[in-house]
């Protein structure tokens, strides 16, 4: 499955959802010994779980969090304050177990791999030249489907790239109009000067691939990263599994966007877990239709806000199963 | 410690913060392999763990949770839908282990205490007598106060009580200004008639307590509850035994706040936990200035708010706690 239109075919004929399974637990919700509603978004969640695992009884026995990691030309536009080189180190931080989700992956109790996408390689700098052919893009997005595995039963999906705000930024102003003054944020803290050279990159790249950008695989190809690549093929690849999955912020909401543009529905298994600081992300979620679990000012990527979401869903889950009914409490129920 | 006289001198005299310990833990985050202050209100969090618990490393083995209960007078002017009966029944719910907060607790890695209030003797019906003498009220926030325990390191607090969003909307807009209709909600799911008794019976005991509304400890015996009051004494007692607070939903804000009417920056080491979808929280949130970690949609108290908080609070101490330096990692820092 390596080329562009077996992907593009795979996206349009997704697996639908058990609703059987969700109205399942809607009704045990109904009897449990709370007022109807009360839990709020955990009850959606539970239902989502179920809609999404086929199972009436979700379970949370196997949570995994991946990590893709690319390089990117565009950061030769002077769009990031860090070395490209800090892609490569942060992945063997990662592996040291220093940094921000090492820890938050032992908080949510779940897996954590890394998987770096030719960093020495950088893609092509989107303001001359498409980021990627159609068979490397092809290659990245398979990279990340083949790295789920069937069986998990909630995935983490985040990126690291330095420069890859700007990808994102130019990636969904592609797919969803608007310039790179509307998009553009100060991604790990880019000053004034940074912040113009970022927009001026988009809107070159913009206008440069106007051509490709009605087709959503072409235009995550000119504008996108191998990161996001993968992280667009492994939300295909969970929805063939049956695996739900939290997305990360910005970044990684911007590369499962195509799968959205291409078929409605298409990120119905997958919940934005956290509203990212980084300036367009807002305008995205609204562009998506998506409401964020979480609000609290991170701007981190690399999973960090999908992986701090986990404990939201465990406790979602473990109110539908723990809870006893009115009945079984011998608790009164409303009059 | 039993009159009010010196429980509002305790209030007036409470520890302050331990800056330095702040300080140290913005030094150390200064450094931590992430762009400066991406992990966003983690970051607040870890400071405000060292700032109350007076420790520039600080720590949580000990978490509790702990749940008041209690019965209100007020129920007889048809306030609720669910008997009052209810209260006692989830008490023992909770012994069973049947309820939302049993399983969130156990997610959350938390112990849970339910201390109810002599549930057999509601208080008295706000419409038509204060609901406690001063002698009851005290006896009550003593019995919060004296129910945590020192060494805790974070103490989430909620309440169960049938009708007491009554009360709590009643006790804002006794501290706060405004009438029923300003803060009353549907609470576990009245109808539109019980909304308008709900806010009949909160006007008629405005009307009814005006004269002490002026000073805060009295609004809350004339209109709180033993549940709410003990709360109050709770969130006085982790002051004094350096344990930071989570708050949870409406009723608990409502619980806390007067001891921010009669000391500024006196729940400075809470946080509230939640936004809860009963409707005067926001109003209460903003006479308070205080942002809610989480908005999920419930409306359920019991501290399930403040319990599904915690592992957000235990991902920023383990970021700072367990994330290398740029120096440790060999990371690049910004040019």
């Amino acid at each position: 499955m390596t080329d562009v239109a077996r992907l593009r075919e795979l996206c349009l004929n997704l697996p639908t959802a058990d609703e059987a399974a969700a109205t399942a637990v809607r009704s045990r919700q109904a009897v449990l010994t709370k007022p109807q509603g009360s839990l709020g978004r955990l009850e959606d969640i539970a239902a989502w779980l179920a809609r999404w695992q086929r199972r009436a009884m979700p379970r949370l026995d196997q949570v995994e969090i991946l990590v893709f990691a690319g390089n990117h030309g565009v950061v030769g536009q002077g769009v990031s304050p860090y070395p490209a080189a800090v892609t490569a180190q942060m992945v063997g931080n990662y592996a040291a177990g220093g940094a921000a989700i090492n820890q938050i992956a032992r908080v949510a109790g779940a897996s954590l791999r890394v998987v770096p996408l030719m960093l020495d390689t950088p893609t092509g700098d989107f303001t001359q030249t498409a980021a990627m052919t159609p068979e490397s893009f092809a290659t990245a997005m398979t990279a990340g489907f083949d790295a789920v595995r069937a069986g998990t039963d909630l995935l983490c999906l985040g990126e690291m790239g330095i420069g890859n705000t700007t990808v994102a930024a130019a990636l969904a102003a592609g797919l969803f109009g608007g310039a790179g003054a509307d998009w553009a944020g100060r991604g790990t803290g880019i000053d004034d000067a940074g912040l113009a050279r970022k927009i001026a990159a988009i809107d070159q790249g913009l206008a440069r691939h106007r051509a490709a950008l009605d087709d959503p695989l072409a235009a995550a190809a000119c504008l996108g990263g191998r990161e996001l690549a993968a992280i667009l093929g492994a939300v295909i690849a969970a929805r063939v599994h049956h695996v739900p999955v939290l997305l990360d912020g910005f970044v990684c909401s911007a590369a499962a966007a195509p799968l959205a543009r291409l078929l409605p529905g298409g990120l119905d298994h997958t919940m934005i877990a956290h509203a990212s600081a980084e300036a367009g992300h807002r305008r995205l979620l609204a562009a998506l239709g998506m409401t964020p679990l979480l609000d609290l000012g991170m701007r981190l990527g690399e999973a960090s806000g999908a992986a701090l979401a986990v404990p939201i869903v465990r406790a979602a889950l473990a109110c539908h199963q723990g809870m006893a009914s009115f009945a079984e409490a011998g608790v009164s129920d409303r009059a």
